[in-house]
């Protein structure tokens, strides 16, 4: 089964939200994508419908935008 | 271990995101509050600092707003 993808930018929000996430589901059962380390994947997470970080992108392509820590806007600078 | 709590209030956006969390971590180990069916639990939900539905409330009591349904004032109306 495809992994939902967590996209984050080392933001506060973005770091609380991950430990939750993880707790949730299980380190072994997401990806965790860190955009400001890994910029080749802004085009990715923005073409999934990304608009603000953290979001999980689940396997049939929704988009949970879970609270609010950056927009894709900042996380572009 | 406690549950996480899922509260919602049956718009769309709580539809969908319900089915999501209930895809990534299993319908026996999140508890889902329909707020519009079980009014009282709203008090429960402002206390957890739920701001929005849908809401998922960690067992360590982190809320996580996931994306933006109806704000808990326009659940009470």
């Amino acid at each position: 089964m495809k992994k939902p993808i967590f996209y984050h930018a080392g933001c506060s929000v973005c770091v609380s939200a991950e430990h939750d996430i993880i707790n949730l589901i299980g380190a072994e059962n997401v990806e965790i994508v860190h955009l400001a380390d890994d910029r080749n994947r802004i085009q990715d997470a923005e073409k999934a419908g990304v608009k603000s970080v953290p979001a999980l992108v689940t396997p049939n392509g929704n988009v949970l935008h879970i609270n609010f820590g950056a927009s894709m806007e900042d996380v572009k600078k």
